[in-house]
């Protein structure tokens, strides 16, 4: 579980960056940039680790994850300019930050001994939680409710997991194939501007709506 | 316990079809849609269970709950025009929702015994926590706050329910009984627009405010 | 301990009745402003407890809270008009609890085992995660993530109290002088209108954003 570790806590500090500098964005102080940047880090697992009764939940286990974070935020203070001219370099560390979420989230519910459908809804959401209370925090509808392949990648990621898992796959084979998979999807459809449809065309000239 | 299981069941899947209907109308993806739907439906029993220290929370014990979510997701993307012309049945189907869940929240306090002002608080949290985080999600103020007799008709079955059970009236007598006056409760509101005041006149000529 | 209890109960009475003003100016009806007001007063103690994976959660194990808080709202119902002009009271009492909420806090999280950081972490969060949770609800970005000494202060209050304990200092001693130094940062910062700065023109002339 080792390789894992060092994914997750990857995973972390980059989800601490893209939050600062998304605070940063939004005009909060240095303490709302550090309070977003913490909860967006950890939230996805707090949720996880509750729902499974698992306390104190992950992150307060080990000091290792505050100090990640801080350094993430003291990263985001110190490099903000530079920092948000990287583009592609975020989408590539949130990239790989979601796809370590969604194995982590699904491993943890398969331990857990839940059943299949819940494995793979904990994968999803601990990949994607954390996004989901940044922007409510910011006071926007998240984004990942309209940039869909985001959670598309880690669905499709979770499931793959699962039946890797089901096979009786060795975890250093399941992993790098489940990670690449999720990646490889979203960075295919960023490229090719996938989207999944929505539903309002079928509201049109609906006097109820 | 049977029937309450069924109007559980009941109530879920219509919270689903509901969200989701709520969900497609701000373009949310279908992705969005599916996460909005599952949240609404068990946001309100998971904040009851962890807050009962229950683990894991309800909807995880049984994937019945599960399947039936996935299911109303489903029909409100095969049927969406027609369900969202159909206000009158989900008004009825929302009501029973509220109804039962009220309900079950203030038997689960009880039985879990806790104080009376806390099993009636439980009772409403059941009934409307799902509507609020949903909202929320979808940017908006809760309506809840602001069509309160939805909210008051749960408070009031949740007193009723709470003091038949004191008075050792059977489960059997004591479902229906509160239910029907929620359900009416509603009804009449809605039927004769009563609503509770709101305090802004208050504040009227308060250079403060 | 019996000192803190009574500062706990002023704290959650005066949180209760600023939130309710808070939804009041929204135009909540009267149900909505009860529902805000509870979960702004019980908020930041829930999430404390819930993380610590204490259960039941601190208030649902004695009614004086929920009494406390409906006391907060009648009076907040009674009052509106004359409770509304009085800021600088509201200021005060405002500032005894987030002082209260941090030490406490902090507290609980040291008698729980945690490390350093999280002990302050928790200082922070009780104070003011119920704020957050309310501006949230009311659909504002919350107004700690711009006023910032707010926080700041719980912050050193939070420091500062662990501190003292480390250095083995008695409870009585170390509760006023925590509380006071927070009290104390909070009006000099609002008299000198000291503020932390925002990152905002690091992002000046960058495309990207």
């Amino acid at each position: 579980m080792f390789l894992l570790e060092i994914f997750n806590l990857i995973a972390i500090f980059v989800f601490a960056i893209s939050a600062s500098l998304s605070a940063i964005k939004r005009k909060f102080d240095l303490f709302g940039i550090a309070f977003v940047a913490f909860i967006t880090s950890v939230g996805g697992g707090t949720v996880r680790d509750v729902l499974l009764g698992k306390f104190p939940v992950g992150w307060m286990q080990d000091s290792t994850f505050s100090y990640i974070i801080i350094a993430g935020i003291i990263v985001s203070f110190l490099f903000t300019k530079y920092l948000s001219k990287l583009k592609k370099t975020f989408f590539w560390f949130d990239t790989i930050g979601i796809g370590v979420a969604a194995v982590l989230g699904t491993h943890k519910a398969l331990e857990a001994g839940l059943s299949e459908p819940l494995c793979i809804l904990f994968g999803v959401i601990s990949a994607i939680f954390g996004g989901v209370i940044r922007d409510t925090l910011c006071n926007d509808i998240p984004l990942i409710f309209r940039k869909e392949i985001y959670a598309t990648a880690c669905l499709v990621g979770s499931i793959l997991y699962l039946l890797l898992y089901k096979l009786g796959l060795n975890f250093y084979w399941t992993m790098p194939i489940t990670m690449l998979t999720t990646i490889s999807i979203r960075i295919l459809s960023i490229k090719y501007k996938v989207r999944l449809p929505d539903l309002t065309y079928k509201l049109k000239g609906n006097p109820n709506v």
